[in-house]
């Protein structure tokens, strides 16, 4: 059942469609994929002169359904990357991931501007990804997919844009690796980008981020079901590790205090424990337990590997600047707007602080919000209706120098 | 090589003994555990009047050798227990968990106490564990071991110190779940323990803290070498899980600044990326594979499923209180140490501040240092020297009231 003033402002049923690349996508590692699909939806209508596009990009278990409603609702929903599965009932009717964030008047207006979702490269939910057919074998690509890096994301989402006749965007936006994809389109196409809103993201994931990305790699590639990543066809796929993967990415995307409140200590069974090892003794046990179920029904293992991957690689400064942030980001010609969470603590506010000084040491057009909240990282999709009187000013702001 | 400073307060060479218990153990589960063995060192010596000892207890992954060199020492060594491996370089000359807190001149001075270190009960190190042998069967428990909780170990503590003859105990001291068998201690024989030193610990684990040792477990019951935990005499063990298992326990117990000092973004080869998935990239991915690898040959996987659950259930207010930390705590004679560190978001000092307000608000006898250190958790093993006079001058205190 949708909540009725969402309905209000919905952009109604989509269907996701698919374009097919004309050549090949020049990667980072070197090689080259080629029949290249991409999955996408469209949200509103695109202006005569095509100025008012923008691009949304989600985050890791993400896909291109990011508003309305599915045309076909999946068995297991969609609006459950992040947990966002906690928020309400909606996901049974195929709700968008931001949903609340895109429709009329919603922060990306679809009365006033042409919102694109893409599925990212890699993905496992419609754009090319492990799972997709290699040309070369007639078999699934599996671990011989290509390593891929949020640069070769944004490369595709740009030769999918052609595709379109879309030359120009409006503004990219997106949160936790959509929102590196918006950092990475503004350095990558600075002539192309008028404004980025990158949610809860940084320029390059801590220590402690690349740790965790890690533990839900070794969890998946140690299931011997995953069978060094060729499992298609062979009727065994990692669930195990899978199921470990999104606990551990689950913890990350909340934080202590709202696990506190949600969960406390309360016990599954009547007021004492069961001694029991193997089932569920805790709610909060219980609700990963669940989690970790329903995510592995919906999500691909190896696209789970690749897109972990990117992300721990993502690395402005590295990449672009010797090292340097400033430098790195020294052709940006986007207006950028940041919005970063008190409590996210996987992505946190220091490092949309550290883009800010670095754009602003540069002379560049930046604004940056730290939204006092208390879901951790999973905010950017939980704080909508916060976030959007901001969103919507600043892009207000750009149509009007 | 051991540090000649260290050597110089060392309690020198130990070994480890064994009692066995002349009646089983009465289970908070309702079974009761036959022909238990507790593996034990002690350090210093008794007193005659037997007013001089400190009961020392371990957390998740120790063992009865908390001070000096192993008289055998283990190939991978002992002292690795939460992460302390990466403080020096004695871990190969088998020096014990805690040695920079007992000996000579240390904390918990050898020269006038008589400390005692068990292996707790469902370990892997010498006590009765999942992996021992049932009388009932001829086999090895594996799963069939009962479901055993912090009570049961302190009861089994208690029954093991009347082997030595031993009544009252002028100390209990210990870090994480070692903390809570101190307070376990207090609670269950509030006329036997004159003081308890409890360390980086808590009266119930938050759910957060629960979430980790349920993934934890969840790793390792995944893995289908664990085959419910029968594995012992097939050649195989659930070595994946609990490497998986280890890594999300090792990140728990550092903060992650301490990882941003230790690691920062470095890559493991040269100034850029391989492109890999299966391969680590980043220095903490290296970190945490040897970390996993080094765990897995010295720990059996079984008793790191008891001692995650024990650690869970462990609830003070719950168990003794009718969810009242007040009500549990208002038998407790002993004086109290609490110290907690300001970098712990496993144990954090909050907990230790509800445990001193309770004991307070009850007039008892309570002081809490927070110590201000950047390591998280593990702190209570690398923050040896700031620990050592709070710890020293609240014994002193108590021998000349």
């Amino acid at each position: 059942m949708a909540d009725p003033t969402r309905a209000a402002g919905s952009v109604g049923t989509v269907e996701t469609r698919y374009a097919d690349l004309p050549v090949p996508v020049p990667l980072d590692c070197g090689r080259e994929l080629p029949n290249v699909r991409v999955a996408y939806e469209t949200y509103g209508e695109l202006a005569p002169n095509r100025d008012n596009v923008i691009l949304v990009c989600h985050a890791l278990s993400g896909d291109a359904h990011a508003a309305g409603f599915a045309k076909t609702p999946p068995a297991s929903g969609t609006r459950d990357g992040f947990g966002a599965e906690a928020r309400d009932g909606a996901t049974g009717a195929g709700l968008g991931w931001w949903d609340g964030m895109i429709g009329p008047g919603k922060a990306f207006d679809t009365d006033r501007y042409f919102v694109v979702s893409t599925n990212l490269l890699g993905g496992c939910r419609g754009t090319t990804g492990p799972a997709s057919i290699d040309p070369a074998t007639g078999a699934p690509y599996g671990a011989d997919f290509p390593v891929i890096t949020v640069a070769d994301m944004v490369r595709t989402e740009r030769a999918f844009l052609d595709t379109l006749g879309i030359e120009r965007l409006a503004a990219v936006a997106g949160g936790s690796l959509g929102g590196m994809q918006a950092l990475e389109w503004a350095v990558s196409y600075p002539d192309q980008v008028d404004a980025i809103v990158a949610i809860a993201t940084t320029h390059a994931l801590h220590p402690q981020g690349v740790a965790w990305n890690a533990i839900a790699r070794s969890a998946i590639m140690g299931d011997p079901a995953w069978q060094g990543g060729q499992y298609y066809g062979t009727g065994r796929s990692p669930d195990a590790g899978m199921g470990v993967a999104r606990m551990v990415g689950h913890i990350t995307y909340l934080s202590a205090p709202a696990l506190d409140d949600k969960f406390a200590r309360r016990l599954q069974y009547a007021d004492d424990v069961r001694y029991t090892i193997t089932e569920p003794e805790f709610e909060v046990e219980n609700y990963l337990r669940h989690q970790a179920e329903s995510f592995v029904k919906r999500f691909d293992a190896n696209t789970y590997l690749y897109t972990s991957r990117a992300l721990t690689y993502f690395d402005l400064a590295r990449q672009y600047g010797a090292g340097s942030l400033a430098k790195a980001l020294d052709t940006v010609a986007a207006r950028t707007l940041l919005i970063a969470f008190s409590s996210d603590w996987l992505y946190p506010p220091q490092a949309s602080r550290d883009i800010e000084q670095a754009l602003r040491s540069l002379g560049k057009d930046v604004e940056l919000a730290v939204i006092d909240a208390p879901y951790g990282h999973d905010c950017f999709l939980l704080e909508e209706a916060r976030q959007t009187p901001i969103i919507r000013r600043f892009l207000a702001e750009g149509r009007t120098p």
